[in-house]
């Protein structure tokens, strides 16, 4: 494995556009929306746990390449539709102006739908790679079909109609639960299942390293309400605040600074005794997620 | 195969809504606003040219429903996005109010994110009931990736991307071949190939309805010009004159009415002609573009 997060990142960022198919010249402006959004920065946390969770099982990533890409094709599409006015309605994203209001909403909506597609048609065509490779074409359709599921109508999407809804109203504790466990973590989740797929991972490690992206998945969601709170819009390329201003329940404003803080601990410590019995091998995974209890950005 | 357009719409009809996930309660808006789209009416083309090109090619169309269903997600999809007041901003659509103006444009968005998605998870799940049958496989991981990249961005989106930016300015008559060639013809013609695919139809027949499938696909959208200007509103369940009133640029308004309707009946005749070596068995598909020639809604 790579000794650190930010060789995984380079991968990712060197490689981002490879899979982006050619778009004629006529539709010159989707190409540069998608562009435009794809290489505004970004932790790149999906892409790099793919490739990570892939290694971890002992396979080299570049076999996992094209669906860490698409992951973050994925995740990228869902920033760019949830900044857009008729959702959260936001100008600035890691310090850029959000893809609506450099591009118009039109075309940041097609830009959106198009990254969707091209995840999927990319994960499509790098089936045909591996015909005469039983095994390797299952692994690869188990990937996909995580992902797919991870970002869809019982992942991802179902969590941001679920947050949309939830705003200037009533939301349980359950329910935002529900919201953060699909809404972020979901996305999280998968891109750790889809990189063990690849790896070939045993049951048991797979089931020990979910567990593992389950907690991690939540506590992420924790410490970016904390940071929301508390962190420096400099750092972080966007408006801090923002929650509140929207008035969008949070797990701070349901349970207060003080057991958000102590869940976000909580939550760490699940994940590093996940993957104890892995200790030589799963520094990443531990390093990683003790890091993002520390967070400033 | 069966004998009229009616049989295999309603087959397309009963089984529409089948393939969705099972959606948590929590989301429960989500499911209302796909599921309001995906039932509103509509002709069904697509899925039906599927299931139909599949039994053309000798197969029982059963194998194809979950693709034909898959494809009418996308197209239902693209009409969502269509219709958001940051693109065509339609108010009814089948006679019936646009999915963002009973459910809010951000709900509207996610429904058509959802459908997109819903789309890829089902044909990607139907990849698992024959991994003990490579050709099988083969079969279907063509059908999707030929409906992943007619859907895509060298395809629909494309098109919808051009069309957006051809409003209000020049539009070269090269452009709007591109834009028909793309936003309404590329998901027809797929229909098609995927059907063709699922059927296992040798390339010999591949070829000649793929020349079928990009007349149909012309012609459809030449149809659809006339009818905008000519059409009843009360049959169409939409405004007529919409294009004129957005500026758009049609067949019509850039060629007049008289060569439209002249290119109409070249390319239904060219349609024929490319399928004129299957006599006996291509009645279904010939009488499709007759008919669509005739089309008053």
């Amino acid at each position: 494995m790579k000794e650190n997060y930010d060789e995984y990142k380079q991968v990712v960022e060197d490689h981002l556009l490879d899979f982006i198919p050619n778009i004629d010249a006529k539709s010159g402006t989707l190409y540069e929306s998608m562009k435009y959004s794809l290489t505004a920065g970004g932790k790149r946390l999906r892409p790099v746990l793919l490739l990570a969770a892939c290694e971890f099982a002992g396979r080299d990533s570049n076999v996992a390449l094209p669906y860490a890409c698409a992951l973050e094709y994925i995740h990228t599409y869902s920033l760019i539709h949830d900044d857009l006015p008729a959702m959260d309605d936001d100008e600035l994203r890691r310090g850029k102006p959000t893809n609506h209001m450099v591009y118009g909403p039109g075309i940041a909506t097609l830009a959106g739908d198009g990254l969707l597609n091209t995840a999927f048609e990319v994960m499509y065509k790098n089936l045909f790679l591996c015909f005469d490779d039983p095994a390797e074409l299952k692994r690869r359709i188990n990937a996909a079909y995580v992902i797919s599921k991870g970002a869809g109508v019982r992942g991802m999407i179902a969590g941001q109609v679920s947050d949309i809804e939830s705003e200037n109203r009533e939301c349980s504790r359950e329910m935002l639960d529900y919201i953060h466990l699909n809404k972020t973590s979901a996305l999280i989740r998968c891109a750790v299942e889809a990189g063990l797929y690849l790896g070939g991972a045993e049951d048991s490690v797979m089931r020990d390293m979910m567990r593992y992206a389950e907690n991690l998945g939540l506590a992420f969601q924790i410490a970016d309400d904390i940071l929301d709170v508390r962190g420096n819009a400099g750092e972080m390329g966007k408006k801090t605040g923002e929650d509140e201003k929207n008035a969008k329940v949070t797990y701070v404003s349901l349970h207060g600074m003080e057991a958000s803080e102590k869940r976000l601990h909580e939550l760490t410590e699940n994940a590093v005794a996940a993957i104890a019995d892995y200790y030589d091998n799963a520094e990443f995974f531990r390093n990683l997620v003790l890091k993002l209890e520390k967070r400033t950005y």
